[in-house]
Parts: structure tokens; C-alpha cells; sequence
């Protein structure tokens, strides 16, 4: 269904490389922005003059198109290029020279103006922190939990479907930290005791938590019909897992409500790992 | 050892929510800066009179005790707590302040100070996919891949160790993409033919290289002194991995130099996924 009044708009992040930072600060800024249709489009790697100028064109084009100005986003950080695109048919929205200049006389220091330091391999230690964090979590994930417990900087724990094993890899790829993470099943939830395995690691412990309706229906994609996707099941198991936090003062998150960026920044504050 | 001439600066990333677009965009700034030991701290969800109290406390202590005032790059959106942080002593970076006005004035619309909007669960069908495109990403490693390649986005193929898991764990975190992976192994590599069980997709496929002594490191950090890790091996792999990807017409990257979020958005521009 057509809305009359809705506006549309086209909106472009661009950037000499991944242009993730453009898009994540751009979509912040228009996610404040109600009723308005965002046709969004990315530029990503306009590092040579024909990518410029066909990055031009594509604006002046949508701009004529819907008879608007588009919305560009822009971490770009080559000045020559900056410059054409800030002259095209546009708002230009310039994240990296608005604050440049003020960061300058701040440190009183220049810029060194190279493009892809943020989401390049020039950290090439923090890179393979994050890669092998990554693979720690696989292998985590794979049963090959009680051995990675020792080198682990947290071990999530919480029963099946919980979250557990996004979040793991999204602490790692974001941040290189090596979470394992440990699925709480039924034998483990008959008393409020730790299982053996977790008890010499009880610091590095935290606890995932789910609201029991909402739980049912991720087993349920899974394994419909089954015992394990029952509610009575899937609220007996949660209830059970929040005793023995309670029990064992182990800190939890309840993650009904909760995305992965939003459990991870919390875990990580709450146990002071960055 | 201490550099003599090395400046220290505090630097805050704060939110009322994760602080993910505030380190983003922050550290991206920085990261033009040589010469300078940052010292990081992450003030996230700054959502209380107490909790931005306590962020002004941190900030003011931090710049009393290096004797220049902390950087501070916020992504805050409530007023009234914004307002006493970049009162702070500090040089305040305000993302949201200094464009959400020319944004207002452009789409001729009064924004709605809503924090929280891009990491969190607003979007719940996007996240959704987010999710369910990791549980696709694992169900493939697993060895699910032939029933997944329908459903598939794209397949990534490579040799083993040539960064296709933690570029499919990727785009589905990002981006909610279905990234399928096959190992290229060494019956495979027989002759230039597709395996049969990929002719089918040819159009989803996406082949990784990498150079074989970076392969070599990496595989002998996983089976030391193997058959698997040596350098003749590697060389063999990846000579005929890359004959495959030229005689099939298969577009490949080079993933020796290049991060997994450059690898994505360059797989994701080539195959127009978004």
C-alpha cells in the first residue's frame, strides 16, 4: 500500500573503503527520522577518480529522480574526491572533516589523512585477536567447551536458544574477546549447583536468561512439536537456570528484549573486560 | 619501553545505549593521529541522572590527571544529559548534535530523540534475520552445506583456511546474509571442473585466495609440521583453486591483505546483495 504522505529520499554512504562507519553513523541519524521512505545506497571503496565521478553521477541521478536532494553520508576521507561528491546534488553530511579540524587543534598535531585505519589490517594484532577470538568461539561451540574454558575471557552460560552463541561471536569479531560459552541442560538444572566443569571458573561466569514464551517459539522453528519446544518444557528450564544464578550469584542478562550489541556492551561493562 | 616524546590522552566514548557507533566513528577519527597513547574508556548506557553524574566525575578525573582535556565522542541523545557532559572538562565530539539540525532543516521534519534506534531490537525483523543468518552461517560449516545452498545468498569457496567462515559469520552479523561456505579439498582440485553438488549455484559463488606462505602460517599454527600445512601443499591448493576460479569464470578476492569487513563489502558490492 502506497502512503500519500510519505517522503521519500535518497541517501548514499560513502567512504575510500568498507564505508561501515558512514552507514552505521548515517543510519543512526535517520533512524530519528519517522515517515520518510530512505532509499539507501552505498559507495564503498571510491578510491580512484572514475569511481568518483561515477559516484557523482549516481547522486545527481537519484537527487533528479525523486526531485530532492539526497542524503550523503560520508567518511571519505581523500579531499579531492570529498570535495566533488560535497558538489553534487546534495546534503552533504561530512563525518570526517567536521571534526578533523577541531581534533587537530585539539592534539595539536596534522592528520595523517590514510584512508582504511579503521576496518583495514593496519592493526594487523587487534585483526588476528578478533579472527582467532572467532575461532575460539567455534571451537567452543563444537563441545570442545571444557578445554577452552582455561583460556577463556567469560563463559556465557544458559539453556538451549538463549543466545549464547551469537553473542559469543559477536564479542569476538567486535571486540577479540574470547568468549566460550556452556549450554545449561536438564541434568545440570536437577539442583542449584554448578556443574563440576564451570566451578573453578565461577568468575568468568555469566548468565543468560529468556522469557519462556519467547524461548517456545525459537524451539519451536526448530523442532516443532516436540517436548523440547513445549512451554511447560521451556518454563520449567528457564525458572530452573534463574534459581541457580540466584542461588550461585552468578550475574545475568534476560535477552527477550535484548540485542547482541546490547548484551555484549552490557557483559562486558559488568565484568570490566575491555 | 617509554617513547619520551609520546602524548597520553583520555579519550570517552559515550551513549545512552551500546556506544558501538561512538567507538566507531571515534576510533576511526583517532586512528589519523600518530604519536599520541590514547587511553580508551567506554561510558555505555548513559541513561540516568546518576549514571551521566558519574560519566562527568570519570571524565573530569581522567583529564585532571593527564593535564589536558580527556576527548570525549558521544552518540548521547537526551538532552539534558548531553548537555552536562560536554560541559565537562573536555573537548566534546557530538555526533548526534551537529548534524541531527541540518538533517531537520533538510527533510523539513522534527527528529524524534529516540535513543537506542540502530542496536537495539527495533527493527526486529531485520535483527531477526541478523540471527537467523548466523544460524545459517554455522548450520553450513557444520557440513549442512549441500541442503543450505538453496536458500543461500551466496557459497563462498576456498581452500581450507582461506577465511570463509569468519567472512560468512560476518555478512550474517552485519548484514542478515545467507553466506553458504564449501571447502574446496583436494579431489576437488583434480580439474577445473565445479563439483557437481555447486554446478547448480554457479551463479552464487564467490571464490577466496590467499597467498600460500600467509596459508602456510596459519595451518601450521592449527597441525604443526603436517603434510596439510606445508608449503608445497599450499602452494598446490591454492594454484589450483585459483586455476578453478579463472577457467569457471568465478569472481575471487585476495584475503592475504584484506580484513573479513572488506572482503564482505567488496563481495556484497560485486554480487549486488543489498
Amino acid at each position: 500500500m502506497v502512503k500519500p504522505n510519505t517522503k521519500s529520499r535518497a541517501v548514499f554512504f560513502v567512504s575510500d573503503r568498507t564505508g561501515i562507519t558512514a552507514e552505521a553513523l548515517g543510519s543512526s541519524l535517520l533512524s530519528q527520522f519517522e515517515g520518510v521512505d530512505f532509499n539507501k545506497k552505498h559507495l564503498s571503496f571510491i578510491d580512484t577518480l572514475d569511481k568518483a565521478n561515477e559516484a557523482v553521477k549516481q547522486i545527481n541521478r537519484a537527487s533528479l529522480q525523486i526531485g530532492e536532494p539526497a542524503l550523503v553520508f560520508s567518511t571519505q576521507i581523500n579531499h579531492e574526491f570529498r570535495v566533488m561528491m560535497s558538489k553534487s546534488d546534495c546534503v552533504f553530511f561530512d563525518f570526517f572533516d567536521t571534526f578533523i579540524s577541531k581534533m587537530e587543534r585539539s592534539l595539536d598535531l596534522k592528520s595523517s589523512h590514510t584512508a582504511g585505519r579503521l576496518h583495514g589490517l593496519n592493526h594487523y594484532s587487534s585483526y588476528s585477536n578478533r579472527i582467532s577470538s572467532i575461532n575460539f568461539a567455534l571451537g567452543s561451540d563444537d563441545g570442545l567447551g571444557a578445554k577452552s574454558y582455561e583460556n577463556a575471557d567469560l563463559i556465557l552460560i544458559g539453556v538451549s536458544r538463549s543466545g549464547k552463541t551469537p553473542s559469543c561471536l559477536f564479542m569476538a569479531l567486535q571486540y577479540g574477546i574470547n568468549a566460550a560459552n556452556y549450554p545449561l541442560i536438564e541434568q545440570d538444572l536437577e539442583n542449584t549447583q554448578l556443574p563440576d566443569v564451570l566451578k573453578q571458573y565461577k568468575h568468568k561466569l555469566f548468565g543468560l536468561t529468556i522469557n519462556p514464551i519467547r524461548l517456545q517459539k525459537i524451539r519451536d522453528e526448530r523442532r516443532s512439536n516436540s517436548h523440547y519446544a513445549s512451554l511447560k518444557q521451556c518454563q520449567s528450564e528457564v525458572n530452573r537456570a534463574e534459581d541457580l544464578y540466584h542461588a550461585q550469584c552468578i550475574p545475568f542478562i534476560d535477552t527477550t528484549q535484548t540485542s547482541i550489541e546490547e548484551i555484549s556492551t552490557k557483559i562486558i561493562h559488568k565484568l570490566s573486560l575491555r
